[in-house]
């Protein structure tokens, strides 16, 4: 910490004075509200100029594209933004800013929904979009070694030709490294996993410059702690990611779509419990409320869905067996007041149906203009799920506001996208209550406040009641491997 | 740490200066090869007493009970044993030995296969087989919540009426608490999943004493750090499991096993990889080399298969996409000089199958009478299978040792049971130096030394050439979660 002795304390916020003199004696700080004075980070800028020159930018522009992301949160800016090209790029970026206690926060494309990549405490935005190759597709062992600037899409289109698919699919076109790092998942979750499992190994620049590897393509391991699994959701708060190795699966033999409405949540619900409790191996479940169908109509003048609650379907096997799970599920919608499927079965139609609900939370946003949307992000136990929606759904109606329902259901996870004057504060304010009573009834539920996109700054308050003891367990783990706090300081957890 | 501070140093082993001075000077020791003085023992051991009662041994039988595992290792003798029968009193046993910096070693049911359970620097072996009940079974989440003694086959007598079953099953009929802690597997991981993908949610005692609970019963979640998949695996370094929450899986509607021999292991292995690339679905697809079949038609009279390199297989499914994987797969081994399928349709054929693989370690030492077997557990990618086994073979004629190989090769994973006279220098040099070239071997494959069994003792010394620079943060995790390195010292890592 050599680079840190000869600071002169000209501090950027003011520090409380336990603070200030544990700085000034040692030179360090690990108090999560004052990091770094502005020569530390002059000689940061500087240093970083260097070594990336026009890659080292400060202009107005890019900074503020790298001070939001895309929900609504309070945009903060960074000191400059870096663009490395490989490891060990990122290794030295680390190394200048760690030495000064200067704030790192890695950046993927800025699809997060919950202030991840937002430099709350300034700093550098280490955006990793250039690190963006497809390494290695190991076809024979179903898997690919990418960069983390790789994006979900990018990568699918170059395993086209191999007969093989990447299956985790969340809302946008994130980069395969911050959906590590939040541990995102998608549509196609109940089958085939979220990053937790398609993940085996990783590269990982930590706190100090180490780059370091883990995991292995190996199936399996019993080598000790599973560090793969530690960096997967810690949301670069541990270590910068900088490869990844992930699952591929083979692409179906056969492929059926469908979408089939109810006449209430309630049904469509209890229709995918049901399935799921059989165990039918379907490959997409998603729930969409009466409300986003009405949004979904109005962004997709082509769609013309009837507005009553709908599940989209998508059915993946061999002929034989994709007509075995059809045949169940009709039957068990059957007993739900169902109206009827409608099906997809050329590429073309599924490919509409599914950029369409995709764009859900664009779709949902159209029904109030000028809205923002403050998005929820539960996910409980399945047989919990029929009574946590209605609950939900009270809550909305009391609260007066619009707030459209999308879910992963078959995993338990729901996504409510709170509609808001963001600059009416009586609107703000009724939106985080609700927002908040909808976690709470989640925890209630013996769920989660987010079941797909990560703590961030949004979900940081809940953590504790989530967690209880364990949550101060991760705070020790944070100093362990980040001792001056340096990486994405202020997510997930605050470490004072 | 107050009760550390009167210490009478009266050493158990001879301490360095340097870490005398330090225990002197502090009341506390975080050096691996010095632990705990005489008195410090006797004070806990007295303490323990007088909370377990009975329930606290120092009966010379109990503690060799709980002095070995089920592998080749040197035995040591814990001080004591504890059988708690809570969480509650295993905090409290932990925060009595803790404060005195006397070790704590969890202990299952024995049947760990690194020396995972050995008291190597003494102290206390907790012994949590007493508490084990099947506390939920929730049906409709398919899901169970047990304490850790229970274990599979216990779950899975539980779980009969139900048409649920718990998958993971590792030779020995283990604890799940043990099964956690190593990351077991075992014949049904290939469509099933390890302990990794089998535990949902934990509670765990830390080494403080502190209870904690980890994830939840969602089926995914992006809450903070994955302290679940931290623990498992851990191997009772970090905390003590008390409670797990585990995943079950519809027991299928039909379940076809069969046996299929081959004229070489390379086209056994060879039809294994086209099956997992072309993603059939299979259940269990286990190799058993021609030395193991001699092995295991010693052990198992009635079981009269034909001497040469065998898979024993089962596929899991409706009846028709049963039918469908069968056909499939009898079109690969056609391809690979397959010698006939053997068909076990009723239940008891195919458990009396299974029964006979399950057995394979014993059937494996019964090839050298009075043997002692040194397990390997190499987990290579799928791609580099068929290599490694065939250059373990070289290795193994070029040794001169009988060593038979069983491997569940759908996950790249195989052992050997290298059969040695434990009592002759020549003969166990030889058997550890053969399994020392296949550990390599594995390792140039991008492999990992142990896909199941875990690291204990005897897999340590190859942890800093699997992990390289990643070691080190195994180290820093265990220093910052257990500082007095009270649990399960000198496993995983050494911490000086």
């Amino acid at each position: 910490m050599a680079g840190t002795k000869h600071l002169n304390l000209n501090w950027t916020k003011k520090p409380s004075q336990a603070c200030r003199s544990s700085v000034e004696a040692t030179g360090r700080c690990y108090k999560m509200d004052i990091y770094m004075t502005r020569e530390a980070t002059a000689a940061a800028i500087s240093e970083l100029t260097e070594l990336l020159g026009e890659r080292l930018s400060t202009g107005s522009s890019i900074r503020e594209m790298h001070g939001r992301d895309e929900a609504y949160s309070d945009p903060a800016l960074p000191d400059a933004v870096a663009f490395p090209t490989s490891t060990e790029e990122v290794s030295k970026i680390v190394k200048i800013c760690a030495g000064r206690a200067v704030p790192i926060v890695p950046f993927g494309i800025g699809t997060s929904l919950e202030g991840h990549v937002i430099p709350i405490h300034g700093g550098i935005s280490v955006d990793m979009s250039r690190i963006n190759k497809v390494l290695e597709i190991n076809d024979s062992d179903l898997d690919a070694v990418v960069q983390p600037g790789v994006t979900r899409t990018q990568l699918n289109e170059e395993l086209r030709a191999t007969g093989l698919m990447f299956t985790v699919d969340p809302g946008a076109d994130a980069t395969l490294g911050g959906m590590a790092a939040t541990r995102a998942s998608g549509t196609n979750t109940v089958r085939y996993g979220t990053m937790r499992e398609n993940v085996l190994a990783l590269e990982v620049v930590l706190p100090d410059g180490t780059i370091i590897e883990t995991g292995s393509r190996a199936r399996k391991s019993s080598a000790g702690y599973d560090l793969t699994h530690l960096f997967v959701g810690s949301e670069g708060t541990l270590g910068i990611i900088t490869k990844l190795t992930v699952r591929l699966f083979g692409q179906p033999e056969s492929i059926l779509s469908a979408t089939c409405a109810f006449e209430t949540v309630d049904d469509a619900v209890n229709s995918v419990i049901m399935a799921i409790q059989i165990g039918l191996p379907m490959a997409r479940i998603e729930l969409l409320d009466e409300v986003q169908m009405k949004g979904m109509n109005k962004f997709n003048p082509d769609l013309g869905l009837p507005e009553k609650p709908h599940l989209f379907l998508e059915f993946h096997g061999s002929e034989t067996g994709v007509k075995e799970q059809v045949e169940l599920f009709e039957g068990i919608c059957e007993e739900f007041s169902v109206s009827g499927f409608q099906w997809a079965t050329k590429a073309e139609d599924r490919n509409r149906l599914w950029t369409a609900r995709h764009n859900a939370y664009y779709a949902g946003k159209s029904l109030r203009s000028g809205a923002e949307g403050l998005v929820t992000d539960c996910c409980v136990p399945i047989s919990a799920l029929s009574e946590c929606i209605a609950r939900t759904k009270e809550l909305i109606a009391a609260s007066g506001l619009i707030a459209p329902i999308v879910g992963h259901v078959g995993d338990g996870n729901f996504h409510l996208l709170i509609l808001i004057d963001p600059k009416n504060p009586v609107d703000l304010k009724a939106g985080k209550d609700l927002a908040s009573k909808i976690n709470k009834l989640a925890l209630s539920f013996g769920g989660t406040v987010t079941g797909e996109h990560g703590v961030g700054i949004g979900k940081k308050q809940y953590m504790l009641e989530e967690h209880g003891a364990a949550y101060a367990l991760m705070g020790v783990i944070k100093r362990a491997i980040d001792p001056t706090n340096t990486l994405n300081p202020g997510k997930i957890v605050e470490v004072n």
